[in-house]
């Protein structure tokens, strides 16, 4: 199927506020949930100028990859900002560096990225002010860093 | 980093003959062991004209995804051809459809493939006398159909 029809995430985010609004300029194309697929998700993900892919953060458990399709975004990592174009590509190991694309540019980014769903993983932000532990549901649970619920 | 600046795989498959001479036109660049993913695996694979992405099969465990970048390959399932183009993707899930990409067009087909590597993966490939159980070393072991080995 064409990946750019199908369907966009209603949810935009799960993220808590003040966190939720700073994502109104990500749509996400979930692609393996459509065939089936477990073991990994894989999204489109489109990123208006000004947008986020995600807090700045690293997983405690589970691997990231991304492959830019489209723009120029910024990937921001612990110790640089590389700017990526069409051809790009990029993986965040389990425990590995924070790491968040945005997009400085004019014009949209477009990219896959694929995450596996090991349980017991967990979120952390080193810029801000909110933690995630992956529930046995498979649903985040966000809080504070000193643990009280958003 | 460039995708395509990223070593191609030396070996090019490990199947047997007769089995191996029909990859020749195949040629993978491994991604996601680039930056150290361990959860799934992500290829840049081309085929030439007349290249095939691997024999018809299905996988017992892990889930497999492919986005088609450039030219247009013939998706083989269990019950149809379909040609695919740019932006095309799908999605295998263990013990679905048997599957398998082959590039009868006169221009290189390139694409990425992902897939998991959920232990005790088996291998079943209905149109050959072949079968393959993944080892706990991770190395993939190939029989023909009674067992007896290539």
């Amino acid at each position: 199927m064409s990946a750019a029809a199908a369907p966009a995430r209603k949810k935009q985010t799960n993220y808590p506020e003040p966190f939720a609004s700073r994502m109104n300029g990500r749509q996400k194309r979930p692609l393996g949930d459509l065939f089936g697929l477990k073991s990994f998700g894989v999204n489109l993900t489109r990123l208006s100028p000004g947008g986020e892919s995600a807090l700045f953060h690293r997983h405690s458990r589970q691997d990231e990859f991304i492959y830019i399709l489209e723009g120029q975004p910024t990937l921001i990592t612990d110790d640089a900002e590389t700017l990526l174009g069409p051809g790009s590509c990029a993986g965040f190991p389990a425990g590995g560096t924070a790491h968040q694309l945005v997009n400085r540019s004019g014009a949209d980014v477009v990219y896959l990225e694929v995450g596996d769903r090991t349980p017991g993983d967990e979120g952390s932000y080193p810029r801000d002010d909110i933690q995630a532990a992956l529930g046995p549901d498979g649903r985040w649970l966000f809080t504070h860093k000193d643990g009280t619920p958003y």
